[in-house]
């Protein structure tokens, strides 16, 4: 089966939500168009987006809901569960622990480390915490393939080398730190200040552009 | 001053972090290459990145650290504090809440929204929480600018809605809804679901890859 790229596998996870949510309202047919609209892409990018998958709806009808949250799954999503591991149990590493905990098809957080002595040995959300030096055996023992990072950035590449020399194959890293990993490893950073500096920055611009005193952004916007 | 291209935002914020870093570690100044490597983009782009601020560094020395970071301020952060509110109070809103609190320059979340009575009229982190009913009154009489909408997906449309009528123009959104808002508002979305979704799927392509069962992904790779 061919791998499809980075941006496919966000496009069709979306479907696959929309999908489930259209399952669970009771509609059983969706036009290509309809999913478009819902997962705010063009009808002509989901079609090729399934393209992929090898499933093709009817003219008349469009895509059967069911069928093809089925064709999506058996793309995307892995056929054992995979397990993960989180390092960082803060406040982000929490959250995210407790979010993903019976969300994803397929996934399941078995593990998570911690450096503070006071947190680990115990159970947080159902997931066992022990200290970051026992991270190593612990990844090989439950054959953990995925890790997330939410520890502070400074240690981030050291929790990074530890994780893939383990045997970890796709990292989401929540830290600042933009990590050196070898080739075979996928890394997705989730950078939070970046993204709220973003949209106070647009935000601030676009009340400028309200207020006529500043004239260029106006011009450069209409 | 120019508007920059949203791209360009994110990478001035990770050299505003990069330098901030470099300055409590005591660094005068920095090569252009350095803080490429340090921020993983090439030299030839943090020059390009740096000509919109008008400042430029010398070939013996480099950047000056203290200068530049001043620089990067002055262009992307805005000159007055912006209020945010947020609007949910679970476990990706709580970490949030306290994740920014005090942590990006000229930024402060000064309320906070919730439909559970339970939490409203409460003090958490510092920041009040409100019915979100109360939530347009608020945001026109605390002058708030920006909104992070962390609520169920089902409740995201409603809230933005509330958010852009009562004058909010970023939004930093966690619900797996793509927003319908006017002109003029900036949305950024992070979709904790569909980044561990691709996590997931590429690490398993990567296992797949290093057994020799599977030779396309391999071929494809090498």
């Amino acid at each position: 089966m061919e791998i499809a790229p980075y941006r496919t596998i966000g496009r069709l996870t979306r479907y696959w939500q929309t999908l489930s949510d259209l399952d669970s309202e009771g509609h059983s047919h969706i036009y290509s168009h309809l999913l478009a609209a819902k997962a705010r892409v063009s009808a002509a990018q989901v079609r090729r987006d399934l393209m992929i998958l090898g499933y093709t709806g009817t003219p008349a009808r469009g895509y059967e809901v069911k069928k093809l949250k089925q064709h999506i799954e058996a793309f995307v999503f892995p056929k054992n569960e995979q397990r993960a591991a989180i390092a960082g149990v803060g406040n982000i590493g929490l959250a995210i622990l407790k979010y993903f905990t019976g969300r994803r098809p397929s996934l399941r957080i078995t593990a998570s480390f911690e450096v503070n002595p006071e947190k680990y040995d115990r159970l947080i959300h159902g997931c066992r915490c022990y200290s970051i030096e026992a991270a190593s055996e612990i990844i090989q023992e439950q054959g953990i393939t995925v890790g997330v990072i939410a520890v502070p950035d400074r240690e981030a590449q050291y929790v990074s080398n530890v994780f893939v020399g383990a045997g970890i194959r796709g990292i989401l890293n929540f830290a600042r730190t933009p990590l050196q990993t070898p080739p075979g490893v996928y890394v997705e950073d989730i950078d939070l200040a970046m993204s709220m500096d973003r949209v106070v920055y647009f935000a601030c611009q676009s009340l400028k552009s309200e207020n006529p005193t500043s004239s260029v952004y106006k011009e450069s916007n209409s």
